[in-house]
């Protein structure tokens, strides 16, 4: 019997590159996966069920709803997207580990949903680089500074609600520094 | 009477600065605004329902969907997360633009539900970059290249769904660009 696979949130604010994290971590290793979402959208030329998407009907959509069986949905217009929990499951149980790629808005309740997952906080390099300015110069008008340290700490709200927090300062670095966090669960 | 508002729906791959750009539209204008949010989760320390989200119990959020009150909405684990049509038609009303920033997955559809309102794609510079690269240099490796047109390919294909194409090259230049548009409509 293969080991459980381990289950990664990924999340961080927009512009810190999760998703270009994501994917050179794919790249890195067989092993890790992303989960196929479902969509109640119509597939597009080329777009394979099971593969790009799992297609379904907004009467089947409605229904894995009813049975509380994604761990995160989207609806938009009247169009649907959703991440199953047994698809989670059936990856894990294959040895997979599964990267799912989160919101700031929802990382924390994803984590407290999953308490056996791994939350990583990707820091986008502009806000290490700004504290850095914020502290050794004083070039910056008042309420630049004060907005900007105002954005900083919002972000460190969020980055004690994680188990590991990776700075984006160099694209390589961060990828082996979450693949080595990956390596060590 | 005030003249109604208009709807943007600012959209783009993720790395293309939408969020960002989106804060300096806002910063350009008095008139230009984001909805308040319906949310689930508990409000924090400093947040005033009505101005950070209007905060609600899961029965009324649920409400709210069964009464098709929603433009999009996404659920992460057990916490909600909206934004009401009637939000997006207090803000017209008042004359307001508003502003939508949708993934990409989402805004054709809400484009497709809000026919009246006017979206815009933001090209992130790299996409650009790439392009100008793979044409004019042979420097990368076959699979490289083939990986880079695919997702410039992916990128096109979405472009064609919107009413405007802006390249984020240049931040400053890129508001200024949306923000004629805004004016223009």
């Amino acid at each position: 019997m293969k080991n459980k696979g381990s289950i990664i949130i990924l999340s961080g604010p927009s512009g810190a590159g999760k998703n270009t994290v994501f994917d050179e971590l794919v790249k890195k290793s067989d092993n890790i996966v992303q989960t196929v979402s479902v969509t109640t959208r119509n597939p597009r030329v080329g777009e394979r069920d099971g593969v790009d998407y799992y297609f379904v009907s907004v009467e089947k959509f409605e229904e894995l709803i009813e049975k509380d069986s994604f761990i995160e949905y989207v609806k938009y217009g009247d169009n649907y997207y959703g991440t199953l929990k047994s698809e989670i499951d059936r990856l894990t149980a294959d040895g997979k580990t599964v990267i799912l790629v989160i919101e700031v808005n929802g990382a924390a309740n994803i984590k407290k949903c999953i308490p056996e997952s791994t939350s990583v906080f990707i820091v986008p390099p502009s806000v290490e680089e700004l504290r850095n300015r914020i502290v050794s110069r004083g070039q910056n008008t008042e309420s630049e500074v004060e907005s900007r340290i105002s954005i900083a700490l919002n972000e460190m709200t969020y980055k004690d609600n994680y188990d590991y927090c990776v700075v984006n300062d160099d694209l390589e670095t961060c990828v082996n520094n979450i693949f080595e966090i990956i390596n060590s669960i």
